[in-house]
């Protein structure tokens, strides 16, 4: 029996660890893949205070020695159900099961890919999927970005401050982001729209060099000749295992101090229902994960006494 | 005119300024001191993710390098009142006066001290006003935890997890903390009460050794040997300078997003009505408060031409 169980070892768990640890909690993190979640699909990071340069899995492996010298223990189990009960909670892996008074579910969510040629071989080096940790390494460039919701015009526009010029490509003829923003990215002398494309590769050999479109009616294909391509076709948070109340895209509802609608079961970093996905965000919701949890726990213990 | 001005020059002001200058907005801060905020005032940071032991002032040094690497731009004055307008807000210093697009409101708070002799001395090294940040460096040993409001109780149980004893001393010869807390306090055998007592002062010569009561009746003065000292008898918001929304402790009312009551003006940080009080969670308060900040300067730009 854990007072506190971490499901996902990336920024927000890892964190979330550090603050349960020196709280004198008996912590676990299980984790399913390795540690560092999206974080290590990152080549560079320039904005999480204090590194002002520093590669993604050099981060994350800062953050593990860190929650490890408070004593973290790590198991690399993926989880398929959190069981909830009245005072403590069940939490179900592949193989085992372990027992918490509190959970915090921080496991992240994975950008929806395009699944083109190229594109895996580039992420990081010219496929990015966060134009706010991405953007100014293209300063005074063109680039594209792939996608017509709010994501895909929010950052075009967040975009135009850094870069030269932005082909937004879209699957249709008009987008589906809301009208004010729609207005903002067509009065946008650098936004410019590519209508009816899907991206059909990305180019390159040893390093990024183009984007191959292609038109959805007559097949054509056009090479874009882009520094860099920002992919916004959506995100999947990994909360299926947990049954809490849940945004329509399946994010995670918390208050302000994380807390799910379920006693005992928190929330924290990409997986929840929060403005914006970055290190220095995720690892203040692990801080405030951690504490609530604490406190959870220690209110359940002694109401058991 | 300025696309952003940030007042203050904490964890949240300066990690502010990283953002919103990586997404090209001209900004500048306005600290009135120092940069650092209260985090200086630490002689041992243990939980900001990536710096397992650092030094608050070294800690704060690492940021400040950081945003300047990015361009900051930082005048030390002090910031006396913010004008709001309908497109643009005009900050008023004692010399001078800006303009900005949007303003993040990054102030932080100060807790509010003893006033008695020593304290000064030690604080940060036997004088601590955050349990969640120093409670560790007294792990098994004993600590006085000074007030009776529902911070005091809620640090004094925390720290039941890390140290042997903890003496509350309280004033008066009852709780203000509420009831749940209370009862939590009054059942766990390593909190025990000290009615009716202040603080006289706190001893030692190079290293902090001890402090000394005095019963408010009778005045008689008792040694209290701790290892350390916690004092949670309030906070002071520094937000005397924005009329906005705000609770009855003066602290800034901000939505998920960071801002305030008033449009182009946000908060960040431990001046705003938050959970916890971290850097962390100022750093995650920061990113947030200037890519909103940010959003809000674009769509004001835009609808000008």
């Amino acid at each position: 029996m854990y007072d506190i169980i971490i499901i996902g070892g990336g920024a927000a768990g890892l964190t979330a660890a550090i603050y349960a640890l020196r709280a004198g909690m008996d912590t676990i993190i299980l984790e399913k893949l390795g540690v560092g979640g999206q974080i290590v699909l990152t080549e560079a990071v320039e904005n999480y205070p204090g590194f002002p340069f520093i590669s993604g899995p050099d981060l994350m492996d800062k953050f593990q020695e860190h929650a490890e010298k408070f004593g973290a223990r790590i198991e690399y189990e993926e989880v398929t159900e959190i069981v909830p009960g009245p005072s403590s909670h069940r939490v179900i892996t592949e193989s085992k099961e372990y027992e918490g008074v509190a959970v915090i579910v921080a496991t992240g969510s994975n950008p929806r890919k395009l699944g083109v040629e190229g594109e895996e071989k580039f992420i990081g080096k010219g496929v990015s999927f966060c134009a706010v940790c991405d953007g100014p390494f293209f300063r005074d460039r063109e680039v594209a970005v792939i996608g017509g919701g709010d994501a895909a015009i929010k950052e075009a526009i967040y975009l135009t401050q850094i870069v030269k010029k932005i082909s937004v490509v879209h699957r249709r003829d008009k987008l589906r982001a809301e009208k004010i923003l729609q207005e903002q990215a067509f009065d946008n002398p650098k936004i410019e729209f590519v209508w009816d494309h899907v991206v059909e590769r990305v180019n390159g050999e040893d390093s990024f060099e183009s984007i191959t479109i292609r038109n959805v009616h007559d097949s054509k294909e056009t090479r874009l000749d882009v520094g860099g391509v920002f992919v916004y076709i959506g995100h999947i948070p990994n909360t299926k295992l947990v049954n809490v109340k849940k945004t329509g895209n399946g994010l995670i509802i918390t208050d302000d101090c994380m807390r799910t609608s379920v006693d005992g079961i928190f929330a924290a970093g990409d997986c929840r229902n929060t403005c914006l996905r970055q290190i220095a965000t995720c690892v203040g919701d692990g801080a405030l994960g951690a504490y609530f949890a604490g406190e959870y726990v220690e209110h359940v213990k002694s109401s058991r006494t």
